[in-house]
């Protein structure tokens, strides 16, 4: 042991430096050794325990990616729950007092190393995406849509609320029969499956990650679509071709701030004067690395941006933002749902990759569903288009009628493999 | 007359340089003496009749200023549809063709002048805003609302739809009995008096037009509300206190790119973590000067700017933008009924200011309807909140629920004075 921590009183400081980190939320902090700080009171949202003190010191150091690791290697665990806890550590973070000179290098040196050019963007997506799709089946829903989903009413679950919002973008974009839709970033296909079954549009969708668009081409052929969707397993800035729609979920936050130049290309090429385009995306208030933890351990690469950043991409091309929606609380539902069915299957996950993994995901799980919760991430869905496109309604109530609801309902019930 | 203008192939050469400015629109330029030039076919949308070579030679100098100065004195004239021309001209409009050094030169020099410091506002405004009530009654409707209506249906009129979109701006705000508003630029306080008698809240409103703040004073009196709604004479910086819900409906234009700061002032201080805002303004796709015409003759110091450009008064102070609506259309539409209005009263604007006024406002506003309907101007409004704002609902089911619409449409019917 680094041997200034033998001692009682530099444990304590350590302890309660870590402690101004979150101060004032209601988090007690206690090492195994018996010292503790933090918030004193009955009322605690929640206690950090950390196993020794090398790993208080490094928390210290640099707390956005030593709490992480520590969690996920067991040196740190909490007694409490954890959303909660990390929730309440969100909203009373300053950026003034997290993260050292060391922590900054380190998020810095991070981006540089995790850059998304096309080779580092098949790494990156390779290393989250093709974690093979059994996995995700555990705890997605059944058509493995990996994105933030739209509860149109307070009753839906989570099976509903996926196809709601699968929904909700073919009605924003106002896909008409026949028309042609090209898809940067697919996932497991879902969506382009669901423009072509329920708005039959022919859909050309392109995605880096083997094992989903092997998965995606398998359920087109199973749903006799594979004629009318395309999966191409390629990477976006090599899109061509003309289209009547341009869609992307889930997408921009794996494109990285240094790449807009690109994408913004990719829309120019395909958002003509007469059509139409939606952006979905995890966003921010305000401009800010993603936390580094989760740039390290689970989306190498990723920048969440302001919707003034990503605006960027759509300003210069004399596109016309037509609506943007936050739909933030529903990512914390979506979240929610997906950790609680995480948990039913930790066990299965633990035999498939070990119990660190499983702590690893728990606490991206968690701390996602926190920062939208806490409001340090975003969703925006942003719809443009060009000056020319008639298909959009001047106002939006046809994406709320109630009889189209009805009725949209009961074509999901047939339609539901 | 400049010497070579006596040369008909000069004459013609100039005819030809100003066609260029608007091609491929389908428009026929003639000169008074007989020479032509521009689109030449039997369905041209309109003639541009040019009086002299003068005014010609004018045109091409700096088209911008000079097409609305000399329709205004009567040197040019439009056989055929003013508004279908100018949309015509604007669909076509380059930014590489339109514009001598000489031109851009006078534009900027205007936007000198004109700059909106405290003393700068308040002359900007009152040339505009303070013509007398009486001229715009004439033309508006019975409120005096002088922003873009919302169509909530297609049956509406100009009546109806202003009040609509009062309705809308406070149910995306989601004002609550008891709660206090602050407005910056209030116009003739029509919003504020709909705020405080169909929502119970209290506001005050701030503008720096005196005849528009006498006039809104007198009517809180008339309506009993006096003591529930506040017409503050001062200009927008210097509001201060707090309030639940901040309001600012086509201010933003007349506020000018260079004072953005102050406003970002003013919101900080008035929007926080608990609380909401809305920002409604004309706007534009990309970044461009306002008409340099518009600016000389109709909105000194005027600015409409991009979504993102706008966005720089959120994004700094941590408010999450919760929903961006672009009206474009339903601004085209009030421009259109304002239009009509106008012409009804022509003779009677004429008596009040004279046939180069008429010809001015006519340009003026058929000038903005072209510009809604050709896209190069566009209406967004920006409703943002505090990340702990409770009130803001996760859908947008609420605004477009009939039963309540039906309701409130009683309410109106009511309480409409």
């Amino acid at each position: 042991m680094f041997a200034p921590l033998e001692s009682r009183r530099t444990r304590q400081w350590l302890l309660q430096n870590f402690g101004r980190t979150v101060e004032p939320a209601r988090i007690c902090l206690r090492l195994e050794s018996g010292e503790q700080a933090g918030y004193a009171g009955p009322d605690a949202i929640a206690t950090i325990v950390v196993r020794d003190a090398n790993t208080l010191m490094r928390l210290v150091m640099n707390p956005e990616i030593e709490f992480g690791d520590a969690y996920a290697d067991g040196r740190l665990r909490v007694e409490g729950n954890l959303a909660a806890l990390l929730e309440s550590a969100f909203r009373n973070l300053s950026r003034d007092r997290i993260g050292t000179p060391y922590a900054r290098l380190a998020s810095r040196w991070l981006a540089w190393k995790q850059n998304n050019t096309i080779h580092g963007s098949r790494e990156n997506i390779h290393r989250h995406y093709d974690l093979t799709s059994d996995f995700y089946k555990l705890w997605l829903d059944s058509q493995l849509v990996y994105t933030c989903a739209y509860y149109a009413d307070d009753s839906m679950n989570l099976e509903q609320a996926q196809v709601a919002k699968m929904d909700y973008v073919c009605r924003k974009l106002q896909l008409q029969p026949g028309e042609s839709v090209v898809e940067t970033g697919c996932g497991w296909g879902a969506l382009a499956l669901h423009m072509a079954s329920h708005y039959g549009v022919r859909v050309r969708a392109f995605n880096i990650s083997s094992e989903q668009v092997a998965f995606a081409r398998r359920r087109a052929k199973q749903m006799g679509l594979d004629g009318q969707v395309e999966f191409v397993e390629d990477d976006y800035r090599n899109v061509s071709g003309d289209y009547d729609a341009f869609a992307s979920i889930g997408m921009l936050e794996h494109v990285g701030k240094g790449h807009y130049g690109e994408m913004r290309q990719v829309i120019a090429r395909t958002v003509k004067k007469t059509t139409r385009g939606l952006l979905h995306f995890i966003g921010r208030n305000r401009s800010n690395p993603l936390n580094a933890w989760i740039r390290k351990r689970i989306f190498p690469g990723a920048y969440p941006p302001t919707l003034r950043e990503a605006l960027e991409l759509i300003e210069p091309l004399d596109l016309a933002v037509v609506d943007v929606e936050n739909l933030r609380m529903h990512y914390a539902r979506t979240l929610e749902e997906w950790l609680a069915r995480f948990e039913k299957s930790a066990n299965r996950v633990g035999e498939m990759f070990g119990a660190e993994f499983v702590r690893l995901w728990r606490l991206y799980l968690a701390g996602s569903l926190a920062g939208f919760r806490a409001g340090s991430l975003q969703l925006f869905q942003v719809l443009f288009a060009g000056s020319d496109c008639k298909l959009i309604p001047t106002t939006r109530h046809h994406l709320y009628r109630t009889e189209q609801t009805e009725e949209k309902e009961l074509r999901w019930m047939h339609a539901t493999p």
